[in-house]
């Protein structure tokens, strides 16, 4: 196994020297594109089109079909992993994930036990082998999973919230059974996280959406602690290859130091944080993923060309540790034509300021 | 006029020093109190609540018979500034507040100008007025408004959002636009603050509940730059004393420094960010307020009063510049009794702390 031909991904995230800024957008696998829409209405539902390996393959592809992107990442949605716990997930058309059995007795959070990946979450592992195989070594894959905190939100909740009263009252007044979940939940992410880098994945990264809605301690605690556990537990290599790991805490930007110490190769900036100072906080010691804001790409292409420079700018002068990326999923309503000068403006700029 | 007979969190917030560390609650009259709702349902609907101000001054002065408050807060609605400028408020049952004329259209816009409070918020400064004649001296009142940013958020979407997607196409896409509604408003907040301030507001708080979503540079440009012009041009004294002025943005925490340089006596924090380090960077310039999550009132009582605690240890020695808070609004769901926990906690504790 070698490196995708199209490496700059995976060297930027190792701080070697690329020849430009590589880019991928997180959720560039969606609803804003025509061709996604059409292949999730014969999936019949969102939840087939995760759970069919050839589906998820064929929207994995699509946005790399369009655009110039550095990276695929697995089509997939971070509730796979309860649902493999056994929570029961189902979508109602309009509305957010929910669970049928949300977690919130004693009894129920005892039983907790980690699924084996490779049998409860053997379609995620043939999807990673069947995208691996399509992709046929022009760009690397991106593996993931949900934080184990950002999973447990959903797990107590049953679901969305705005408020996270109910896994907050967990935390706050039951800490050891929240701790229980959370342990369950951060083997079970690692095992699942390790299946996708044996099935193909050559780089992982963990998404704790909600890890920056705790207090500065409770994060540590609560959320930090458990993806440090996780990323320790992560194979390293994959065939004499480095598996470098991403992670992103939204609304993280207080935590930064903490978060790069955690053993992770790369940080995932959301875009409050002006990722100049984000790289002088941290920059030496972690590649940055980031920053523009999605909505970015609701204005016209002058804008977006000017903003995307702008976060390159901010980044500055030194050929390597930046990804870049939006700083959340690309919106459904984002025009499609929006991303190509996207992605034409972070290429050609980027190799632009290397000559500078 | 002389300042009230507990003055102990203008004191605070004037960096004066008190026997305790005095406290109020963001949204402390409100539905977790059973005599809130019997009132709001007198009054019909919220919106009457708030225009009708016997009925604001009696929501308003229900916490007070019930806890040891070291403030009251004027009962409104920060979306009363924008109905008042002609969009149109209205609530619909169980749903957030909608405009009826949100503001998109260049021509609308254009029209928009400034109110006069006095006359189009009339009802505001008679709660003002009647509030402070029943409080009798007691303790201070705040004034309140939402920021420019945080009201505009409101009045471009219509209503509430998940994403923003209006308002921030129009800040990407027309700065010019979003800067005159930004520029009208603030006006209107000066006008509105310091109406409320020549009717009898002791201190004022401008709410910037949406500033937090921004990227670091639209937050000092479309947010941060309008709340330094209204602190500027806000009243500074009332009949001999300072009228001292708090500036919240939740989600702020990155951006301390600046907020505290704008001008104004106190900064509010969220739960996010941990009150000693917040303090080691801004607090010998301005006093803070805050912050508890309140997801902390649905644990048990000794979790309430050790989290309470563990704020007041972090905030440290010194008997001065803290105005205990949540980091945001009280839920709906709080047992109102750990609210007497709480306020007992943090007057006995705050007492014990400034002996020792």
């Amino acid at each position: 196994m070698t490196r995708p031909k199209n490496d700059t991904f995976l060297r930027a995230l190792l701080k070697e020297p690329t020849e430009y800024t590589p880019l991928w957008l997180m959720r560039q696998a969606g609803r804003y594109l025509p061709e996604y829409c059409q292949t999730r209405k014969r999936a019949g539902n969102f939840l087939n089109l995760c759970k069919t390996p050839s589906l998820a393959c064929e929207v994995t592809l699509q946005p790399l079909a369009r655009y110039d992107l550095d990276a695929a990442i697995l089509f997939s949605d971070i509730l796979t992993v309860p649902d493999a716990m056994g929570l029961g997930l189902y979508f109602e058309e309009g509305e957010g994930p929910k669970f049928e059995r949300p977690l919130r007795e004693e009894w129920a959070i005892n039983d907790l036990t980690a699924p084996d990946p490779n049998d409860h979450l053997r379609y995620v592992m043939d999807a990673v082998v069947e995208i691996r195989r399509a992709l046929d070594n022009s760009v690397p894959l991106i593996g993931f999973s949900g934080s184990p905190y950002t999973l447990a939100c959903y797990m107590v909740e049953g679901g969305g919230s705005s408020d996270f009263r109910h896994v907050k009252t967990m935390l706050y007044d039951r800490p050891d059974l929240l701790h229980r979940i959370l342990s369950v939940t951060a083997d079970t992410v690692t095992a699942y996280l390790n299946a996708q880098i044996d099935s193909g994945a050559q780089a992982v990264m963990i998404f704790d959406t909600w890890g920056g809605s705790l207090s500065a301690a409770a994060y540590q605690e609560f959320s930090l602690a458990y993806m440090r556990r996780i990323v320790a537990g992560l194979k390293k290599e994959k065939d004499g290859e480095r598996v470098p790991c991403i992670v992103f805490t939204k609304n993280g930007g207080l935590w930064l130091e903490d978060i790069a110490a955690i053993g992770c190769d790369g940080v995932g900036l959301d875009w409050t944080i002006d990722i100049g100072e984000a790289r002088r906080r941290v920059g030496d010691k972690v590649a940055l993923q980031g920053n523009v804001d999605p909505n970015v790409l609701f204005a016209g292409p002058d804008v977006v060309a000017a903003e995307a420079k702008k976060v390159l700018d901010s980044y500055g002068t030194g050929n390597t540790g930046h990804v870049f990326n939006l700083g959340h999923g690309i919106s459904q309503f984002t025009p499609p034509e929006n991303v190509s000068v996207l992605v034409d403006t972070v290429h050609s700029y980027s190799r632009l300021l290397r000559k500078s």
